[in-house]
């Protein structure tokens, strides 16, 4: 029932405006799903490559767990937290996946995809499923291209205060927002 | 003299410490210089890709004229503005350099760099002078592997109040830096 009650405040993010969330640069919770085995990683290196369909280009370092789960099912999630599971997020970088359900140790609740394996993590205010389609610099920089096939959104979060790494345990929190006149996409 | 003033406040930075500048996922600007053509164009598509030597990610479109520049001179620096600049930011963004000098017309200062042809903008906080060193995903993506060659830091600014982009002329502002218990570098 809270299940379900979490993943109904969750609307579908038309494909195109997938940018407008990572473009700023926010650390995100990555989880995979590979033989059985649910696992999340922290990730801070990832960029927009493309806007529609959205390609997202990211680094998951071969020395995580999440890297071969990532190589071979070829799916994962993007969870996009704010600055209320900032403790959450450190713990998910700090211990390895190998012999720990890290989202039940950490209180993060796995709903299902639409179109992926990979689980979406239910308080995480966006969720992004994506796909690999391009491996072809994972052998010399651990980066993949992934392409974002469905995204979710919480309607109710309209300026979030996402957290960036500045590295070292040091957060910068999402200040406020300013509004200037632009041509840029 | 105003130019010396300015170059003077800034210091080498550790290239093992470059990552704590981009990794929030600052708005930046990329400068260029080819055939004695200087330009300046906004960025927000940009990753880590290593932390030493830091290499660096990023997507510079082929509509962009700094494209050829930044192909042909194999060269760049990456320079990061906050807030007081936010104005001259989305003005580079909304303008080709192809028939303007940028720089100049919004009040931005060129200082020469150590390593590279492309100017440091002596406004910004920091100055990472780069050269190219992976052009494997510029067909497809327009995507570009750099590395850092030496970076610049104004020892003043501790919490620079950086600028990210959310679209559509909507910046999110660096707020409060929170700390916490991490073993993530």
């Amino acid at each position: 029932m809270t299940q379900r009650l979490r993943h109904r405040k969750k609307r579908s993010l038309p494909l195109a405006r997938v940018y407008r969330l990572l473009e700023p640069g926010p650390v995100v919770l990555l989880t995979t799903a590979h033989r059985g085995h649910v696992n999340v990683m922290t990730m801070s290196w990832h960029t927009m490559l493309e806007f529609e369909p959205p390609l997202v280009g990211c680094v998951v370092s071969n020395r995580n767990f999440s890297f071969g789960a990532l190589r071979s099912a070829k799916e994962c999630v993007i969870n996009i937290p704010t600055v209320k599971l900032a403790e959450a997020v450190v713990k998910c970088g700090n211990v390895s996946g190998r012999h720990k359900d890290k989202l039940a140790a950490f209180g993060l609740t796995a709903l299902p995809a639409a179109q992926v394996g990979a689980p979406l993590i239910a308080e995480c205010y966006a969720n992004l499923e994506c796909r690999v389609v391009d491996a072809r610099l994972v052998a010399k920089y651990n980066f993949f291209v992934l392409e974002v096939c469905k995204a979710w959104i919480d309607p109710a979060v309209r300026a979030p205060r996402t957290i960036h790494h500045r590295g070292r345990g040091e957060f910068m929190v999402a200040g406020p927002t300013i509004r200037l006149r632009s041509r840029m996409k």
